[in-house]
């Protein structure tokens, strides 16, 4: 048995790394991203294959307490048969024992509950190829991605989340020394969790979104209910599976994390986020539940982040060719089934100017099409950029979109050769006209963009940050060679409330996030009240309580 | 002019040490809190009192954008005839002209706005003589106790609250340089006020409870209206001047901060807190406003502090005359008109050992009321501890309260030389048993409090964190010479999530708490969802906005 105190003493340096990051936001990982047998050895790969497969036609081995039978309910987006079932969640079986657990977690202090969150994470990343595996399988993501966003950067998004809730829980010292005149006074100040967390799983990217709610509820002292989608519920069975074996091996009760699984339909979010000793909601999801949560689980504190419009304003470039393959590539990662894929395009009807000349808007739509092309004119490449579409629902909207009158570049599908059951599709970018909001003010989430037609930039800025108000949106990019075009864009940016991206060409992309440098979501437009991470996202999870007392002075 | 940077120039080093106080928890206060000619010199009293006299009978000179007409609405517990008028708030024009302010404010900065809110409390300090006479006659404290409560205490509340909202806002760097590989990015980030903030103030703390929400507000980058208890409009109309006048002198919009007088049943709290634009609402109050705010200012963060069962649980002592002194002392002040005023005092029905002896129950109250008689036995002293009753609505709990069969010290009237107007009363004790809870359920807001006989101290911690759980509270106190009641008395508080002081036998009061040390209200009870001052209760004011580009390395 290692204790919570020893663990803080062996995760102790990384903990005050992740912490300094933080604070520094410059660029910062500890989890390796790369899956290369450089970086994880020979035998990481076929191991994590190997363990990923024995899960497969199983019932998967976590203790729920208070579970009645069992539910199976996944489908593997690259048609792989699964055939996992979970022990079936109780909602008030699982709110009493998190209950039960919640004063020992609480009385091993900030740093002995940041020493077992390290811990956890550690041992998520010694089967991160495994993980990756089971996020492939459930979300669509292509295995690469599903190594790197759904393992090594949800790990650092975990790890950042415990860096600030053990900041913002030891940042008012425990003890205290208060004299004022002949008066000394002696004061201690501990933590206390506000209540029974409650994380809600989404299935795209059940671990990315899912752990900085779990261990930011968890440093800040309080028991978590895990309810994955039940499209997605492997990742988090895993996780749950390595919470609760670190927890039971530091001498903790192992009900501080619990499993949810439902049947569709069964509604245990809802039950659970509004019961009255659920007192935090982590929510990833659509805008329709995320709004329901905030109105109706009115007990607890809520982060959500639901989805937007995320939008592109096309002004001018100094690199044309940079410009049209990073967003290519921004469209067609993952199938545009990333809650930062940009959706709305607005460039001016007149055209842009850029340093390969003159382009109309619609010579501009036939160069980004011709940028999608060649992104994922080789099969094998496109597949492993596309992923596999996860849902019907993803499929039926991409369906009615492509009914379009004018399409600037069809979707097709794509043949994957390892798995010939997949669902692989290109993305569709339909053209319209400003004066189409009744269509691009919908949330269209997948691999449906709109390249919009509009006066003017400054018409592009004015329905940006229209729209974005109104609706909201988790990402933003503008492209610009003049300083006063970029002022006004942040400017517009500021007002709408999103994070701005300018003059993408390289290597980064608009929908991707960096933990301890760029936050994801802001919290300022209805797309999300949450930041990943920020102190309002971890201050909202604690009370501080004080005592005091006189004490002589000598 | 003088610049708001320039402004966070001349007060950097102040700012600096007050959050190293704030951070550090130990003594420290910025406002001296004697009232004394060494302090202030020969003129400062007889000219605030000048000052405070120009004020009586007049229209009060504060520019309020579309106010139509004027009200007055306040009565001096004193009985001095005040005759203030002021401007009408109209709630629709209030939060446009805060609207129109917000770019401005937003733009000149954390520091610059942090330099511009201690600006303005300096100015307040300059006035603190007026000031003072403005909260005695609105709120019925006694002048020395106005001076400190309403005077140095509140603006060194107002101040921390300044601290802990520019490091909130200043702990993610304004810029900050990413390099991963061959790619570098530069990032901004900004932070951007939640939207219009409401100041909802009391009648008996206008400025203490008002300015850490105000404050909090203004430097994380909002405009605040701020709305007066009609009963108490005077020390807040003084505050918004001294605001406004600050702002105008600095450049900038004077409508960053804005008055809302009314007349009483006018409602426009109400709407002015569910407003769609107003984004942050403070409120202290009673518990039944507090409550509906937070269930219906929906579309804001609401920091309420409210009412409770503050709880006194007696199990020995070392010090007998000390504790009784003290509790007497605690009852007295301000006529026991204070949210942290103890309200249910637990005695096990078979007494207390003390070092004077075992005490019954009987013998306790008895000693306890002699206590009291003999800090209040002299009318002038009396007078300066008991200040006046605020209101009928105390008066007439305490008349409600006096019918009682039980009395172990009844409430007498005091006579005040200087104004024989007042209304001057004694604390009143009432003898009630455990099973009485029906009576010590309800808030008893005023002179009153119950000696309850429990069945042992075990009994008493029991009925403390049961009630406080259900009712909340503000403050909680326990006397015991044994270690392990203590660490009960400790459990209990965290339980029930109140701050605990423990064996207060000097100068120090269960219903005092000192800014940068003790917290006010906690939040994990039912009494408050604010403490004056944490991370939550500034963190929930501000998003802050990304922007990044790529540049040359170089």
């Amino acid at each position: 048995m290692t204790s919570p105190d020893e663990l803080y003493q062996a995760h102790r340096e990384l903990l005050d790394r992740a912490i300094s990051a933080a604070s520094a936001r410059d660029y910062w990982s500890a989890f390796p991203e790369s899956p290369s047998k450089k970086v994880y050895g020979d035998q990481a790969a076929p191991a994590g294959d190997r363990a990923f497969t024995a899960l497969l036609g199983q019932t998967f081995a976590v203790d729920v307490p208070g579970a009645v039978g069992t539910v199976s309910t996944e489908r593997s987006p690259y048609g792989l048969e699964l055939g996992i079932s979970y022990p079936k969640g109780d909602p008030q079986a699982l709110v009493a024992a998190a209950r039960a657990a919640t004063p020992g977690w609480r009385d091993i202090g900030p740093e002995g509950r940041a020493g077992v969150a390290v811990e956890i994470l550690q041992q998520l990343h010694a089967r991160v190829f495994e993980l990756a595996h089971t996020v492939q399988h459930t979300t669509g993501q292509a295995f690469v991605m599903a190594f790197q966003a759904g393992g090594t950067h949800a790990l650092d998004r975990g790890l950042e989340a415990v860096a600030y809730a053990l900041a913002a829980t030891t940042r008012m010292p425990a003890r205290a020394s208060w004299s004022k005149g002949p008066l000394h006074l002696e004061k201690t100040a501990t933590v206390v969790g506000r209540g029974v967390g409650l994380v809600i799983g989404c299935t795209t990217f059940p671990t990315w979104n899912g752990y900085p709610g779990l261990f930011a509820s968890l440093v800040t002292g309080n028991p978590v209910i895990v309810k994955p989608h039940p499209g997605a519920v492997l990742p988090l069975a895993v996780t749950v599976q390595v919470c609760r074996a670190v927890l039971t091996s530091a001498g903790l009760n192992p009900d501080i994390v619990t499993l949810a699984a439902e049947d569709p339909g069964d509604g245990i979010a809802a039950t659970l986020a509004t019961h009255p000793e659920v007192r935090i909601v982590d929510f990833t999801g659509s805008s329709e539940f995320g709004d329901w949560l905030e109105a109706n689980a009115r007990q607890a504190v809520v982060y959500t982040e639901k989805a937007g419009l995320n939008t592109v304003v096309v002004d001018s470039t100094a690199d044309y060719q940079g410009l049209l393959g990073n967003l290519a590539f921004s469209l067609s990662l993952y199938s545009g089934q990333m809650c930062t894929t940009p959706q709305n395009i607005l460039v001016p009807r007149d055209g842009i100017s850029t340093d390969a000349g003159h382009r109309s808007a619609a010579e501009f739509g036939a160069d980004l099409a011709a940028a999608l092309d060649k992104l994922l004119g080789d099969p094998r490449r496109a597949a492993g950029t596309l992923g596999a579409i996860v849902n019907d629902g993803v499929f039926s909207r991409l369906t009615e979109a492509g009914t379009a009158p004018a399409i600037v570049h069809p979707s097709t599908a794509v043949a994957d050769e390892q798995f010939p059951g997949a669902t692989i599709r290109t993305p569709l970018v339909v053209q319209l006209d400003a004066a189409d909001e009744k269509t691009y003010t919908r949330e269209w989430f997948g691999p449906v963009s709109f390249l919009i037609t509009t006066d003017s930039t400054a018409h592009s800025l004015q329905v940006f940050s229209e729209t974005v108000r109104a609706h909201g949106a988790l990402s933003a990019l503008v492209h610009s060679t003049s300083p006063s075009v970029l002022d006004a864009a942040r400017s517009a940016a500021l007002d709408a409330g999103v994070h701005l991206s300018e003059n993408l060409t390289g290597g980064v992309f608009v929908n991707q996030t960096a933990a301890f440098s760029d936050l994801h979501g802001t919290g300022a437009n209805p797309a999300a009240t949450a930041a990943l991470t920020d102190d309002w996202f971890v201050a909202g999870r604690f009370f501080t309580l004080q005592s005091r007392r006189h004490v002589d002075p000598s």
